[in-house]
């Protein structure tokens, strides 16, 4: 096919029938997908969004997003470097870093593009990026576009990462690796990584989206927990848009690394500044949850509770050590089943599928949200159980 | 530096000391770049943001990003592909599909991931790219990630972009334009650019981020313009945070086209799904701009007085189609120092230095907005005249 050439012109209408055959071959492999736009009254139990603090509903949060589009406007008109810094983005990242205890802080459109211009910025050509086999979309491409060489390792291995920084051939390294992997909800190994680093002068990012707001001392995350959060040899990702309830990413990290970014990651010079209501509420977000760190606790309650139904109920179920844990199904159709026969009893979860999945296995992703009582976290529980396919 | 390995251990606090390094090459070659939070109450004339039609601060559209945080909560909680896709987005999708013709759009978080998402499923590895020289930045990581061979032709030369197409070894093909370049507003032929690609049989994606609101009927758009909106081979990308004054991206296209996104594009399915506020800001703002289509003209018209003054006074200007201009200044220095004096008198204004500058050379850019009275614009040309550099 590459090297068959433009030779004879296709007609326009037929320039992207391409499309039509892959579309085909994805509806015969179960992995359609459709948008099913939700309305503002929530009818059905919410097991399936990453808002694990139950913030992004909380008047507070909502409210405080309502008060800064009134009063700075509802876009940020340009880029961090032109017109769209404003004092709300310097105070959220300021009081970003204060919470995680990291010297500074830089704030992002997304924790997709926060995660794109660390990797890229960290690394470069004449670098190695070490990475865990299962870390996010937003990582695999930063990775991508880093030109460095790059090694997949095992996932959850820091052996296999000592291994690679070991014997690689350039100077200077990045191992890169979720906090907790997104699908499964597992953590990995953070002290055991830094150690490998370490021992051969590594440097580490770690994209703590899931770890914010839920692990560490009051939800400070899982660097915070593992006491690497003032290390001068590692880097955080966050996202806004999941614990704390609106949209946005961040990088922590020590001051030189911060300005490193503000200098030369694309992704931040080349993208208008987030929207001054998002950066408000994950400021408000943040603040709520200092006054009630209860809600990490709730969350990591509540994702323990389900994790240990689910087994006693024999599902193949994740070990969840956060707020997301994940239920195997044994083909795409049948988790893509089981999860409308939940929304039809009410339970909305997440059915992951590849491409979306690093390991290509089904499954339901279920998430805890700090605001669901006992009893509702019980009705969950029974409609995933009972609506589990026979072979799983 | 590349074979030496990691032999001898460096310290953790040095791992990073080559970002100190870097630092000081950028500070020797005058591309230091701080971060300037601005209040939120405006008192500077804005020449630098994108808020070309004068929308992002306008009643209507804070109102209705205030009330969607309210309504719909501060954040959309998910991936577009589960919580996230509210009726909010599908009625934007909706509006902007039927504003700009096209059959159909897709909302991304951003600009930036919208221009990765097109870029990277319209093509691949056995795909050639043909772009402009000059385009965003944020089309040129689409192309790194696309895997596919990359031509990078001559900028705004329709000719090279055909012989690229002629002699190419690949079946299929993309062609990669701006329609308005994003530092010197001027525009890329796309009647031409349509035409090289008829004759052998290549798609065209085009980033109208600079002309929806400005350019077209009533603001239409770049691709409208030129009639290509309804084209079965044309797909636009466009940012809702420029003229629209918000946040967030789209593409837009062939039913098909957006089909494909929906079910493939990384950075849709694996990021958060825009906040409601700003869906909410963008789909007033539209209905703003075709309520009151002059704005888009009053745009132009303000760029096209700036641009004819500054000529006069012998200020080496682009020749700006739509709402953007610049200013060359001969070294980046003087950029720097030229915005500040421009500060200080009053006026806000962009300064462009590499790498943010696709040849390397620094400039003012100035942006038109809708909202600025005669009497404004007249200052603002006075000042920037009165404080140019002598050399340039
Ligand atoms: C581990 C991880 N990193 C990064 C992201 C991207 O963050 P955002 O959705 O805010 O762009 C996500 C989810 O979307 C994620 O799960
Ligand atoms: C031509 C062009 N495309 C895309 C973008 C990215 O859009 P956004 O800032 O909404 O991410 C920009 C500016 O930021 C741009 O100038």
């Amino acid at each position: 096919m590459s090297v068959e050439g433009p030779a004879a012109p296709v007609p326009a209408d037929n320039v992207l029938d391409w499309l039509d055959v892959e579309a085909e071959k994805r509806a015969q492999a179960g992995l359609v997908r459709r948008l099913r736009p939700r309305a503002a009254a929530a009818t059905e139990l919410d097991l399936a969004g990453n808002d694990y603090l139950g913030l992004a509903r909380d008047k507070r949060v909502a409210g405080a997003a309502a008060a800064a589009a009134l009063k700075w406007g509802a876009g940020s008109t340009g880029s961090r470097l032109v017109t769209g810094s404003t004092e709300l983005h310097a105070e959220l990242e300021q009081e970003l870093a204060r919470f995680c205890g990291t010297q500074a802080a830089l704030v992002f459109s997304s924790g997709f593009t926060a995660n794109l211009g660390a990797v890229t910025t960290l690394s470069g050509r004449e670098s190695a990026i070490v990475t865990d086999a299962s870390i996010h979309a937003s990582l695999i491409e930063g990775c991508r576009l880093s030109r460095a060489d790059i090694a997949a390792v095992a996932h959850n291995d820091p052996s296999a990462v000592a291994h690679a920084l070991r014997t690689r051939r350039h100077k200077r390294a990045l191992v890169v690796t979720d906090s907790v992997f997104s699908v499964d909800g597992d953590k990995a190994d953070l002290t055991a990584l830094n150690n490998a680093c370490r021992e051969t002068g590594a440097a580490m990012l770690v994209d703590d989206a899931h770890g914010l707001g839920v692990l560490g001392d009051g939800g400070k995350g899982a660097v915070h927990e593992a006491g690497l959060n003032a290390a001068p040899d590692v880097v955080t990702t966050v996202t806004l848009s999941k614990a704390l309830g609106a949209q946005g990413g961040a990088v922590l990290g020590p001051r030189r690394v911060i300005r490193h970014l503000t200098e030369t990651a694309r992704s931040f010079i080349f993208d208008t500044a987030l929207a001054p209501a998002s950066a408000a509420a994950a400021l408000t977000a943040l603040r709520v949850l200092v006054e009630e760190p209860q809600r990490a606790e709730r969350a990591r309650e509540i994702t323990a509770t389900m994790a240990e139904r689910f087994a006693a109920a024999g599902l193949p179920t994740s070990t969840p050590e956060a707020a997301v844990l994940a239920v195997r199904a044994p083909f795409p159709d049948d988790a893509v089943a089981w999860a409308a026969r939940c929304a039809e009893r009410g339970v909305r979860v997440g059915c992951f599928r590849p491409p979306s999945v690093p390991d290509g296995i089904s499954r339901l992703r279920l998430t805890a949200n700090a605001g669901l009582t006992d009893a509702e976290v019980e009705q969950a529980i029974q409609v995933v159980t009972e609506t589990a396919p026979a072979a799983s």
